[in-house]
């Protein structure tokens, strides 16, 4: 079993480092706040007194971020950057959701220090970073990948190797913006077929049938009522917030626009997240874009 | 076994008649070409010298027909229409794709006329027609739902019953657009993926297994060689033209204008479809729309 | 001093009917409603009791309905077609805004009749109906444009002759079709800039005297307090509504379907215009898409 | 007359300095390319040996660079600042296009140090950099946009107070983003008039007097032959390229992620760019983005 620092313990991390704990790793849990450090040492973890103290003796760190420039400035850029600290031989685990472009800058960094930096940003929400089933999307070398991969395991249920460093952002980022298509795509074609007579459980299950068959149509129909469980029967609370597709959305263009890689319907998918919300929905569930469709 | 009148034996028509032969009907074809007509009737069918004949003693009709105009005229309001001729208590199958608001409008006519007609339009393609595959979404009453599903059973393997007068129009027009906000989505998120170093096939495996699940990703992917036996492996051949897919949306504008539904992915995907059929792609499968994202 | 048979005596035609008067013509005006008919005749004007007698005798029959099919209704196949009463050698302008394809149709019935049909829909709004300073877009032949011009001229300011039959639909679609753009357009990029800190009064004035220059910053500002005398500084009331903008880009789709023309900006705005017509501001002057941008 | 630092002597940043030598001021003039130094050295300006040594003296400082990450690298984070050489009470310029974000961090750094920095992008291109008339968009207390006022007129005819540091950068995002729709969606219009057979000349006359009119139709037509010394009647050389445009498109969309502001036609707009680009066309002028509605 390993020594596993964890940086970064709130509604996604937090859970994540009580199942390395789980697993058996020892587990030098640090956050800025003392409350979310508490959690993870009341299930047996233990305590750092900071970021640094984390990962000195550490052989895998764990980081769940906000953003890119967080990811930078702990690890390379700040005040007392972390790469100083940690030991050779080190594999660092970036769970955060960032910019490609800043995972690969990080982990080219990594390889000068002789540490290695993958990216393995994860999908499945605060659900499965509980339950331990979450989706891990890994740049990573062969070797890097094979060396996580048991770590990983311990956290998530899938877990793909997308490619090189920056693959695993690249890979999240491509299925976010299309996760947003057929959310959006579902809920509009959902709503014309309710606007001109139809039921939207029939409707739905038409459509899961036949070639309109999708993630929202089969798990996280938008339409309360129509399924149990989700969030848009309870209110369009729970699930994945508004506020986070939109930053994912503009992860998406930033990628786009770094590559020149058209997206006409991405584009379209976070201007629609963007004016529902303006119509201060950003805390509902993102299901909740139906809403914005609908006759007011 | 019914008699039934056929009208319209074209690419799809043609094998659907002689399904029906082949469930052992008789049936009466009818199309403006000769050579479409004797292909039935060397399967058993037989021939009508005019739709007229077709029609005049048969329990069911069903009509292949190009547009809404046509089966208005056809049956309504052309200049020797068959609402005339038609026995009292005939059922007509229409599985034109046409638009709801003329479904209805000749479904009430019917009515007034002490006949039946029925919306029953079909997903599922030529290779769905030849093998009697087809999905049809049908818009009609309970009775006349019964009364029809044998013959369509004939026909199809999916039998929807999507509401009543028009809403097989509805269901059709929704589930394409839909298919069409699938197809460029995925075919877009591949495209950015590839052109920031993922492999398309391991790109598709992680969003099929992840929120972006879709059936573009489950049986018709866009990128040529990722998919043994779909149009984009076979120069994207065969399948679904893009000319077709163009048709489908504008009957989805259609019914969004006159129903005042907000589309804003669809509407992006028809936009998406024209520039890739300017570009000279409209006899192409319509997963080639990922051409249009491409470097050329 | 001609005769002039005058149909559809709505808010647009009741005041360019009385303009027609006022220019010295003899004008017979009919309309459902008795009270139109009468303020026509309050003005000079006399009352026709029929479509039919208002155009017997008359030299041009001008005309001013809601849609194609009522003009095509009302002319041609319509139960009492008044292109059978019409005399020979008359000149019908049809002002109403409807699709290309229904006036060229109507324009060949006419020919074949022995009689002129020419489009001269307008733009300029009630007031400009009211004042005689209507744009008016002709779709004629040069003999049938000099014929209607002084005609024109009594209503109207500019009267452009945009080509052949049809010809003044197509530039009305696309002109409006380019002001939905704009508005939407000018909206988002002010409603940017006061989110940004900016003054909307000063970046109007930058934008105008820069290559962000068109027709809203110069005469129609939909922020309100910019400008004086505009329906955004007067709570969005008259002008021209979201109702018939939405109509309109409803036709300039129709147009780009038929003619596969791309249009993916017009395309957008008229899914910006239906979201914000289900937000329930149908009513209200177009310029109102401003409060679809903004923070609810 | 002040000396005046000047750092960045592309095609823009080389004829803006010129201007300066020519109306009396000191320049001394600093690029990484000494041919770019040359030129402004051969029309009465000083060689810098460096950046430092263009500023150490300077009473204003103009710079023109790529993007904010060289502008916050060269004077404030990079490793030898200019920020640590420039004179107490100097007024910096800078008149490079980059994100509102970079350019308040470096007005604020500036303040600071006790000296002053604002955002003054221009417009106009190449054109009127050569000819001093370009626009230029500040960002600037009161009195530091009076004392720059006047350098500023040497280089430009419009020189606009935007407002507070950072309101420079915003106005011209915003207003480069509506050129974009004004572009795309006068292309899309005209290029519908002309598949339904108008004249484009006629049309744009049409839409120009009309509530179509704006910056494109008055100066900038893009269909070739319709407006004598255009980009679009010289193949598309020249003018304001499509990468350029693009980049714009990119930092506007930074600008309305990070204020959420809602841009659906300014997305709309940068994906056709994006389309048009990987076409082969980002070196051709702006207004060839006709071409992407063309048949082909």
């Amino acid at each position: 079993m390993a020594t596993i620092g964890f940086i970064g313990l709130g509604n996604m991390g937090g859970p994540m480092a009580i199942n390395l704990v789980k697993g058996g790793h020892s587990v030098k849990a640090f956050d800025l706040s003392d409350e979310a450090i508490q959690r993870v040492v009341s299930e047996g973890g233990s305590a750092a007194a900071s970021a640094k103290e984390a990962v000195m003796d550490a052989d895998f760190v764990v980081s769940m971020l906000p953003a890119g420039k967080h990811v930078q400035g702990l690890f390379v850029t700040g005040d007392d950057p972390l790469f100083e600290y940690v030991k050779d031989g080190a594999l660092i685990i970036d769970s955060s959701t960032i910019d490609a472009a800043t995972a690969r800058q990080v982990a080219d960094a990594a390889q000068a220090r002789g540490i290695s930096f993958i990216d393995a940003p994860v999908s499945g929400g605060v659900g499965g970073a509980v339950a331990g089933t979450l989706a891990f999307m890994v740049g990573a070398s062969d070797a890097e990948f094979a060396k996580a991969k048991p770590v990983l395991d311990c956290m998530g249920k899938n877990i793909f190797h997308a490619g090189a460093h920056g693959a695993g952002q690249v890979a999240k980022a491509c299925n976010n913006m299309l996760l947003a298509i057929l959310m959006t795509g579902t809920s509009e074609a959902l709503n014309m077929g309710m606007k001109n007579g139809l039921d939207p459980a029939v409707l739905s299950e038409i459509m899961k049938q036949s070639s309109g068959n999708n993630w929202a149509l089969q798990v996280y129909n938008p339409v309360p009522g129509v399924m149990d469980g989700v969030p848009s029967s309870n209110d369009y609370q729970g699930g994945f917030q508004v506020d986070l597709m939109f930053k994912d959305l503009g992860l998406a263009m930033e990628m786009s626009q770094q590559s020149a890689s058209p997206v006409p319907m991405g584009s379209q998918a976070r201007a629609l997240f963007n004016l529902h919300k303006v119509n201060g929905n950003g805390g509902l569930d993102f299901s909740s874009v139906l809403k914005l469709y609908q006759d007011q």
